[in-house]
């Protein structure tokens, strides 16, 4: 059975307190779809933040000497470094145009996750949510109280690489579902058993989710993925993807 | 439009010499499928080092002083870090149970993309093609022969990534389109033009791909995207997703 990956077409401008997962209902009906058993909806972490009203507008930012001193070596604006500091533990590489951070929540992606497109407003610019994974509980929850069935919820970031050129989008937030496969013990084509494949599930749905999200000029925030067979679990979480210091090959 | 993940499914254990896109086409045919102008055919390198004889069995490898050197320090098999060796230009990181090298096509990831599993015979090991753009490029050629139709075609593998645990399927050949879509000049939402965003559509594809690839028990080592408007482009080459070492960040 072919997998699908259905953008949400017609959503409106998402704004502060709206409910995702009823807008994303009322898009689906409108393509003569209703939300079923392990369906995987996946948001933009803009549209998210959002509607958390988690946005900062840059005007009100006043930035500390250290966020001068980032500025001067990227070429960046000091109230949007004071911003990407306010959402870092530590700052991993910096360079004229470029700022790798490790952000609060672990990930370690260029700017902190901080995004200006996408966003009204010259100077507002929208971090990551604060808790990513209880936004995608959350709306979770909502699509459960709504349509009666278990879906995964993933939001979204578009994340550079270490080591290929290039962004591709990635999990920062996600719930319902392990969104680390662990293919240990499984045996493949020859019968042979495999040592050591983990795949991050969560991860592929999110680039594949791109595929409809970036693709189109219409903007569209949010895509479905029907047909994987995601395992349903409570205590799936986009923490399982970070990687801890002590283990990180590339500090 | 729904972009679809289809599995390629009833293919026979592959061999060398086979035809992986005349096998294609008949498996499409038997799911009621014909190519179509912009199919994204996505292929395991597994398959397509067989196709190519490009296999080594250890049994007739001799491992060097420093290919033993590293078995100590990692743990493994001595004449399979001489094949690791003999695929790489230089070695990033190594310890117990891990080597990282930057392989001789210039992709960074653990033991230089040679394959254990999935492979006939224990003693035998499948590196990636020699010039993984070219197996792409001649499978492409060949759907074009058979069906009359320009598609890209993706040689693919599972890496591992720096800062993210799990492993998450990307590009490692590829012909026919642009796998990098600069959105550059592009205007957001609110039209807002996008300064930074490029993205690396043939990663994303490729993991889409392996929703359906690495899902099954049956072991289907192939997949068809059919829905993305891929830019088709005679250069298209992995190499652009290549980054070279003056730009990386984490060397």
């Amino acid at each position: 059975m072919p997998i699908q990956i259905i953008p949400i077409t017609g959503l409106p401008i998402i704004k502060e307190g709206d409910d995702l997962a009823e807008l994303t209902v009322k898009s689906l009906k409108e393509q003569g779809l209703l939300p079923i058993e392990k369906d995987v909806y996946v948001f933009s972490h803009v549209i998210a933040s959002r509607v958390e009203g988690k946005q900062v507008d840059l005007e009100k930012v006043e930035p500390s000497q250290k966020a001068e001193k980032y500025a001067e070596i990227t070429g960046k604006d000091p109230r949007l470094l004071q911003v990407i500091l306010d959402e870092s533990r530590v700052v991993r590489r910096i360079g004229p145009g470029v700022i790798i951070t490790e952000t609060k929540h672990g990930f370690v992606c260029a700017n902190a996750g901080v995004d200006k497109s996408n966003v009204p407003g010259e100077t507002i610019v929208s971090p990551l949510p604060d808790d990513p994974d209880i936004t995608a509980r959350n709306i979770r929850t909502r699509f459960n109280e709504l349509a009666g069935v278990n879906v995964g919820v993933i939001i979204c970031d578009t994340h550079g690489r270490a080591h290929r050129d290039g962004e591709i989008n990635v999990t920062v937030g996600a719930s319902g579902f392990e969104v680390i496969r662990d293919r240990r013990g499984e045996f493949d084509l020859f019968g042979y058993e495999l040592k050591v494949k983990r795949t991050t599930v969560s991860d592929e749905l999110s680039s594949a989710a791109e595929l409809v999200i970036g693709q189109s000029d219409e903007g569209v925030p949010a895509a479905l993925i029907r047909g994987y067979d995601i395992v349903l679990s409570e205590s799936g979480s986009a923490q399982d993807i970070v990687r801890g210091r002590e283990k990180d090959l590339f500090l």
